[in-house]
């Protein structure tokens, strides 16, 4: 469990605990490995949803699909994923195979297709085999109940590359009555930011308009999700979808009042334990780098520069072999179009300064290896020359990341 | 040798080729393995200089002091330069070291210290250790000579992770004249485009007026070292000096001339052949991809395009697991903030088509086997959106580089 502010996200939590949810999950053939490849998670009644979506001009037809039907404003009643093939890059045939995949979800749930949302996840340019898709979704929807073993089932169908399966949820108080938000996503492989990276499913009971779900999902993924990057590349299929089924019974969250503040801080620190629970999974990562940036001219230089930084390969090989290599880090700012000079900047590594005016700054050795060593370690940048503010997750660079990517596909 | 055109490169020849230069070579130290690391390139006479450098912001001391010599357009003699120490993020000291380098460079060779530029490459932020440097100096300009020894002793004194020395020379007619275009120019990794990257060193004893050497000089950098990408991070000392001794006494270079074109054109080869080479060497890396994307809405879309897709760590990871993946390849463009639709693009993998029309093209899987195996591999993608063009060269991405960069400075 952590704190953020004051709302604690408690890992235990998964999609299922908000009220009105149900989750099923099944194997179907799609993965080599024979592990839970489909999964549906399904409102019992009409929900408000609204959803993040990759900015890659490349999509995948789910979201192609999913985007549509949210932007009908139609109540929504669950959605239905699969991993280990993405539908992407698969045409008009690749369209039908989404729509398909709603009406056979649609179809067990007793709700029109159009209720439903669809994701796909997984290897790029193959058709889906529709049959063994059609049988999944059936044992899926056969599977749905509540409860943490439900919860856990969803949350690894749900998986690619990932090594766990990560949800988190929160309770907050909403006009007198508990209010849970709770989800799980999946990486980690493919992540930048300029989305909602990767897959994300947030549930929760509140009450809450669509058009004021979308903002505040909105805000939450851009402070959380779209700080990740595990290696630069955004996704074609990346989805942060969050329903909202009001079966809490607490009264409507006002936009702009003291209720969708609680609700929209809680939602933030769900989003933010899933996102660091990607980064802490990412495909061969071994540590958790946290990069700020502050002092930039403007906000978009900040966030260049961190981005600059994180997506640097050889930054995240300093990382992986514990190497203070402070220089990469003040070269890769310095190369990412920003207009500070390097005699303004001043660079930390956990709180100590390796770079100030221009010039190296003699630090502890020892201290530093302690820093090094560390899982978490955290980069703070100041270029001192404004008020833009900006951060980045992301992970090392190691022989393992090579070793998954190189042979993904065969 | 190879033709570009009708130009013949020949890699036997090095930076004493052309008439009127001399280099020499030594090892001082700053290397632990001992391996020579000062180099001088000197021409006996006055020299047309002209150079360009790296975009970055965080630039080292030597590449401060260089551009300010040649920005006083005086005639040059030389060039002094070391590996293993890149003497930048070094302030006001390290601004100080590289002025004091040009003195005992020029002071060796009876001229003054303004005649001489300076280049440094290696570990970022460490003082460079001045007693030895200038051992190395007095030692490198005591073995001034011209001829392939000396050729091959400066390229590798100015290499730092690469496995093998790299030069480059052509001869073409200048007004009936036989002139040389030769240099050596070193790797192999923190190279990306927005430069001249990494250490290139040419000469010529044609007859050229700095100006014009300097806009000959951007745009053959511009078509070939430009191009190249080995992990997307802009080094903070890319050099690359070009130094016309007129010495093979052929008429000057007049601008707009035939006799320019033929120069230029040889030129371009010359530093097409360098930039192969430093690919080929690169970090790690056990293939060249060559990466043309075409048919784009304009050349910026290109050049991002292309240069997304030579920067995808994924994209890197499948050639090296010689695996088609070619999803990657698209999904990265698609994400590069391009505006061209996925149903207009058509990707090819050495002539064969894999994606068109926004769905996958069945491939001879053998053919495409035996394309994936080779050491070079051609990326075509038409975007099909326009007329903007471009390419980039760049390699795969391996363990072994993982493995070089992640204890690098320890």
């Amino acid at each position: 469990m952590t704190r953020a502010g004051n709302i604690q996200v408690d890992t235990g939590l998964g999609v299922t605990v908000p009220k009105g949810f149900r989750a099923g999950a099944a194997a179907c053939g799609l993965k080599e490995t024979g592990a839970p490849d489909v999964a549906v998670l399904v409102c019992e009644t009409d929900a408000q949803a609204a959803a993040v979506f990759t900015q890659n001009r490349v999509v995948g037809a789910p979201v192609l699909v999913s985007r549509e039907r949210l932007s009908r404003g139609r109540a929504m009643r669950g959605i239905v994923v699969n991993s280990g093939n993405s539908n992407a890059c698969t045409g008009e045939q690749g369209l039908a195979d989404a729509r398909e995949m709603t009406r056979l979800a649609a179809e067990q749930i007793g709700c029109a297709a159009e209720q439903m949302l669809v994701a796909s996840t997984g290897v790029i340019g193959h058709a889906l085999p529709m049959g063994k898709i059609e049988r999944g979704i059936r044992a899926a929807c056969a599977a749905l109940a509540s409860g943490p073993e439900a919860d856990d089932a969803f949350a690894r169908a749900i998986m690619t590359t990932d090594t766990r399966p990560k949800q988190a949820g929160a309770r907050v108080q909403i006009g007198g009555r508990a209010v849970t938000i709770a989800g799980a996503t999946k990486g980690v492989g493919m992540i930048a930011p300029n989305m909602a990276t990767t897959l994300g499913f947030l549930a929760t009971d509140a009450t809450v308009a669509a058009s004021l779900l979308q903002m505040m999902l909105c805000r939450a993924a851009d402070a959380t999700y779209n700080c990740l990057t595990v290696d630069g590349h955004t996704s074609t299929s990346d989805t942060l979808v969050l329903m909202a089924s009001g079966r809490a019974g607490a009264e409507a969250v006002a936009k702009g009042s003291p209720e969708a503040e609680t609700f929209e801080v809680a939602l933030a620190a769900v989003c933010e334990s899933l996102a660091r629970q990607i980064v802490a999974d990412a495909e061969g990562g071994t540590k958790v780098i946290e990069i700020r940036v502050t002092g930039a001219a403007s906000e978009a230089e900040a966030r260049r520069a961190a981005r600059a930084i994180a997506d640097s390969p050889l930054v995240k090989c300093a990382f992986f072999g514990e190497d203070p290599n402070w220089g990469r880090i003040v070269s890769a700012a310095g190369a990412a179009g920003i207009s500070s000079e390097p005699e303004t900047m001043r660079l930390m590594l956990g709180g100590v300064v390796l770079f100030d005016g221009g010039g190296p700054v003699e630090a502890d050795a020892k201290r530093l290896e302690t820093i090094m060593k560390a899982h978490e370690i955290a980069v703070h940048l100041d270029l001192g020359a404004g008020t833009g503010e900006a951060r980045c997750l992301t992970c090392d660079l190691t022989d393992e990341y090579v070793r998954i990517n190189a042979h993904y596909t065969t």
